[in-house]
């Protein structure tokens, strides 16, 4: 009699889980059962819980739908953040992006995705609804939209339009343009003819 | 007011738990946090207490010291395997890897690491004593040493040799030698040099 693999229906078990994450098949995901054996039972037990507790605990922002520990998230609930300018986002990530550049401080709006008929994601599974219920309240100025620039991206953004153009709200999208640091050799053609036609004042350009 | 890279302090625990594991990144652990975060709640309790359990519950089997989920693993308490035949290897995953062969039916010790000063791991911290004290009990004919062939390796088997060379019983090693599948091209020259002097008879080594 071999062994079917494993020598332990434990082990198989937390390998088992492990393999269910994106990017990681079974031989990683044995690797690092392995290691949390290797660990105090105090750490692999705080590891455990912190995963549950996440997924258990955590809240979605009521103003802008981001996760939050609270009911109200702490960039909206920041008395020195700007209420009128919001930042439409598609997820968590962009949000932590965003605020690590330091340049924004207005609140966000977090869709929680964009429109993909290809994944099944239609409108009324993105918080666009909501969206148009905070600028309805009358304190928005100007709404950014900060998706990708995917097809899809394009396709949430003339939603969004749509849905908000009779408001009087201010729509602006993010700068195009060719990245800092590239090199023009590398940059697309759609990117390059559009930052030719859209081109900036150099003045502007130098001040950041 | 900027977000110090988290908005919830649950999901920066749960990505520092994540991050602490080898060759997991802060990158890759948000991008795995977020994917736990889009997942059921149960599926998650049970991937957390998978791992608690994992490492509160698991034992080693007396025997072979191989991890097991009962006191007596169950290579060495099945019937059918020789139990003179005893095959020393590093850690569980060689087990496996040797298992998945399906050539060995013997049993195995597993010492838990291999002599290496440089990582602070001497004799005492491995389960040599308990081999040879299997030994004494005089039931096993032969040993096979099977750590890797590096110098930790060597220096391990060279330890084993000398406390059980008096003990009378039969002390082999894996072959050494090309991989099959392997181009002479790229094979070392010491393994290829070991090879010649090695030759092994060719009618055997056709047979599989």
């Amino acid at each position: 009699m071999h062994i079917d693999q494993f020598p332990s229906r434990l082990l198989e078990n937390a390998v088992n889980e492990f393999a269910k994450l994106p990017g990681i098949g079974r031989k990683s995901a044995l690797r690092l059962v392995l290691h949390l054996l290797k660990q105090d039972i105090q750490d692999v037990e705080i590891f455990g819980k912190s995963l549950i507790q996440l997924r258990t605990e955590i809240k979605h922002c009521r103003i802008c739908y981001n996760i939050s520990d609270t009911d109200i998230c702490s960039i909206c609930s920041h008395p020195s953040r700007n209420p009128s300018l919001i930042c439409v986002v598609e997820n968590i990530k962009d949000v932590m992006s965003i605020e690590n550049t330091h340049q924004f401080n207005g609140l966000y709006h977090v869709l929680g995705g964009i429109i993909s008929p290809m994944d099944g994601i239609g409108p009324s599974d993105l918080e666009i609804d909501s969206l148009v219920h905070r600028v309805n309240e009358g304190t928005i100025e100007e709404i950014i939209l900060a998706l990708s620039t995917t097809m899809e991206g394009d396709t949430t953004n003339f939603f969004i339009y749509k849905k908000l153009k009779d408001t009087g709200v201010k729509l602006s999208t993010l700068a195009r343009g060719v990245s800092i640091g590239d090199e023009l050799e590398y940059t697309d053609e759609v990117t390059l003819g559009r930052s030719i036609v859209n081109r900036m004042n150099f003045e502007e350009s130098i001040i950041r």
